[in-house]
């Protein structure tokens, strides 16, 4: 049986907007299972399917970049740890270059930790199948598989791509600029792209 | 065997930008799959990933609403069947009624066709619960399930909200204005919808 911490009543509490003693009783019944608890609320009409997003602690801005024809759209999300910095002009510019990077770069991830595994994998074998004719000793080839996985990440990961506007920086290197500026950590949380007409 | 049609060939070259005779072999040395056939043009170095994104004819425009406090933003695909239609200023009047009908109400899904079925059976599974005291026979309990289903579709499911702005209407009653007035198909293809440090 999960424990009923403090924390776990909390967490309900803001993501269902019941009372504590409910929550409580709520997460006793589910043994401490989080969502088993959100359906017993519901059950007993205390908490509203509406509620269910859970807020966290971070602040930020949502950033949208429109491209000028209208066919290609970026929405972002850019935390930082106080809604001071938030509002700051340092910050929203760093929020434009970065909704642009992505409209102009199509990065698919934010960072190489966000790559599954069989992506991965399928991109090694098919370094593998090109260079299968090549003749060259094994080692060497593992040493070349690396290499183009190394050009792989810095294609495909945001934070690993040449800054468009300025290509001696990387885009985490540009984060890493605006934090030591501002004083406060900045993380790109979450991206999505969209092109008129392309597949989904 | 799946069999290598001209519109798979076709479509393997606006994937890839690869020219029609590598497509065709492709999609025969593939047997006709797609994804193999990709993999194959990208393992002899004709196709690069980055061109992966397909095309499809739809036109129409990427439209975004981010909230005056810059902590909400919504990210709209809106599709329609000519470039003329999409560049109208009813074109774009509907889109903005959509993304702030978004950013206000909280769609989870676009029709009652992609609420996923354990999604649905959870919910009735709920409503059950919540009558099991009340001594209804299992007909009205039924009905009542169904009416209470009803209503979380017209929760849930942007196309049958009531518009903020005129709750006589849903929006897909105002999507079928437009379209008789614009005289072609008008389709909501995708959203998302951000808001600061919500749980993801």
């Amino acid at each position: 049986m999960a424990e009923v911490t403090i924390e776990k009543i909390k967490e309900l509490r803001e993501k269902t907007g019941a009372g504590l003693n409910d929550c409580k009783k709520a997460l006793e019944e589910a043994k401490g299972d989080m969502e088993k608890a959100f359906d017993y609320l519901r059950e007993k009409g205390i908490a509203s399917a509406a509620k269910k997003s859970l807020r966290t602690a971070k602040e930020g801005i949502i950033f949208s970049y429109i491209h000028s024809n209208e066919k290609l759209g970026v929405l972002l999300e850019i935390n930082c740890e106080t809604d001071f910095v938030a509002r700051t002009e340092d910050f929203k510019e760093l929020a434009k270059d970065v909704a642009m990077q992505i409209a102009a770069m199509n990065p698919i991830y934010i960072k190489r930790e966000d790559v599954p595994n069989e992506v991965i994998e399928k991109e090694k074998e098919i370094y593998r199948a090109q260079l299968k004719d090549s003749k060259k000793p094994e080692n060497v080839i593992e040493k070349i598989i690396n290499g183009k996985l190394e050009k792989y990440f810095s294609e495909v990961c945001l934070l690993e791509q040449q800054f468009v506007k300025d290509d001696k920086k990387t885009i985490d290197s540009l984060i890493k600029e605006k934090i030591s500026k501002l004083g406060e950590n900045i993380v790109v949380r979450r991206f999505v792209r969209f092109v008129v007409g392309e597949n989904i």
